[in-house]
């Protein structure tokens, strides 16, 4: 498998990209990479690396996108960029996935135009993991499309269905549209819509009707579907409440000694807590309905996190989420979605 | 002052409704309390307390609205219902606010109603306080209004405003719409033209622009500025995020015999820190724009989140909120806004 990188995406590109790819690469040998980038910066980093220099081929240009690029300008005018160049290595066939820390909004927008959307998806979505009291659940859109429609909140659901089955592994997953009150009657028309919709679908496990926000954390689904204004306000909510519980913590025993020794007693398990709650064990938000893998790490992210959104990559790619999503789409048997499909 | 109570509202009501008022008139000894309910049952528990039942008068009503009433059917037929009879008090004089644990929508399509919108506000709104690392933010809307405008923005920018320099006591409040991204290209129509707005608006303080989830728990803003659908889903998801976390504190220090004993140590602590987090702290949803003082207290919550409740409405009678908002709408100087007020 050969996994295509734009090494100069993200606040510590291109180090943090290499030294992710090497993290990777231990994880998972039988891959090898594409890096895209400006060679005189990137060589150093790979000179360093000699294992992971055997299994990469460099690309050079010098166009970069910026991460405070208009999307519509970044697909104007980044066509040699790094960016650009690795989500082509997809669709021409000489990389099976990309990964980047670059501008999200760019490269939604390269990789739709540049990959497709599968036939039947009006537009393709961006998803993720979110901790829970049972484990992990996924959600999406975290903000793809600020505006959507009852269509789109179908094809989410259709999408994370499909993600949950295939990738994660859940044969009957259970799904809900987030909205703010579990009655039938609250929330917008698209909502609404999308519900009455959803019951009629025949698509595998339990459809369970809307979820408020509480239900992400507590695990109530295994797939969340929502628009992407609502959930990257509740996505950005939840780490902004993560790391201001965390901030208090290291207050709380900080704030008396009998307090500072009482955490050095429970060090360990601290740790493990942390470790539950690292971001970077989260990263690497997941491009859906797109007809190749891409998968977006955060720009913030360090090495770890950026090998975690490789990983996430391999996976989608290994347990075939574009070929599940294309028949599962083809299977479809809602009337009003196979009308409106021609749309997309 | 005279605080109106709807006795028979939230899920253990009405013991832990008399039980608050009898906190909060040990906190507040100025006031005293008009009850609304079904006598037989709330006299045993105000029996038990003679120093409130000296200051409360009790007004029998059998009628009684229920969690899952609709707000509309509330309205017809719970006319002679506690809820309603203690809004009415505040209507005709006989007390000076109103506060309820009961059917929250019920609750503003009576006080709505009863009392009125103040003039220029099209729509009132709920506000409540979010912990943040520098204090407290207030938020709204968090659930009125599933659906907005940019014109209802403006005005809860305005009513949350008025709220932080007459109630919290911030001289210059600082405010910013909540967004998907802080740039001027993002978001909803309705969050543009609000934006627009608000920038050409004299409001005292200062409109930061377009903020995002994790500035909630940052606190970069005295208030938060957004639509009732995301603000309701924000106000859940944090909450669950706080509940989640806590849950894997709880596991963690249960997890070795180190981490109990570490616990045992940091306990004095971690004593404070769970009461900085915890929800009956920031009980009392605060309705603003409305021709008199109603706050909503959490139907869970037990005494001491009711006299919090309580106390968040005595503040708003004591500091003037309504006046203060009245105030605020006549003096506002935006041209798009007066010509929009006779639709309020």
């Amino acid at each position: 498998m050969t996994i295509a990188l734009d090494a100069m995406g993200g606040d510590d590109a291109p180090g943090m990209v290499i030294r992710g790819a090497n993290i990777a690469r231990e994880r998972y040998p039988e891959v090898d990479f594409l890096m895209f980038g400006r060679e005189p910066e990137l060589r150093p980093f790979l000179d360093k690396l000699a294992s992971l220099k055997a299994v990469t081929t460099l690309v050079h240009t010098d166009d970069v996108v910026l991460g405070d690029d208009k999307p519509s300008i970044a697909l104007r005018s980044g066509r040699n960029s790094s960016m650009r160049l690795a989500i082509n290595s997809v669709r021409e066939g000489t990389a099976d996935v990309v990964v980047s820390a670059g501008n999200t909004g760019a490269l939604m927008a390269m990789a739709k135009f540049v990959l497709k959307t599968l036939p039947g998806v009006a537009r393709p979505a961006i998803a993720a993991f979110f901790p829970t009291l049972r484990g992990e659940t996924l959600m999406l859109d975290l903000g793809a499309n600020v505006v959507c429609d009852s269509r789109n909140l179908v094809d989410f659901a259709v999408m994370g269905n499909a993600f949950a089955r295939c990738v994660v592994g859940v044969l009957q997953p259970s799904f809900g549209l987030l909205n703010v009150g579990s009655e039938e009657v609250k929330g917008h028309e698209a909502l609404q819509e999308a519900s009455v919709v959803l019951r009629d679908a025949d698509l595998p496990g339990h459809f369970v009707g809307f979820i408020e926000g509480d239900d992400i954390a507590k695990g109530s689904v295994d797939v969340v579907i929502t628009d992407g204004f609502t959930g990257n306000v509740a996505l950005k909510t939840a780490e902004g409440t993560a790391s201001l519980i965390s901030e208090y913590m290291r207050r709380t025993f900080k704030s008396s000694l009998l307090a500072g020794l009482g955490y050095l007693l429970a060090r360990s398990a601290m740790r493990k807590l942390r470790k539950r709650l690292d971001p970077r064990h989260y990263n690497g938000a997941i491009f859906l309905g797109l007809n190749g893998v891409a998968v977006k790490s955060h720009g913030g992210t360090d090495e770890l996190g950026f090998a975690n959104a490789i990983g996430v990559a391999i996976d989608m790619k290994k347990y075939g989420i574009v070929e599940r999503t294309r028949t599962d789409f083809a299977n479809l048997s809602l009337p009003s979605l196979k009308a409106q499909a021609v749309n997309g």
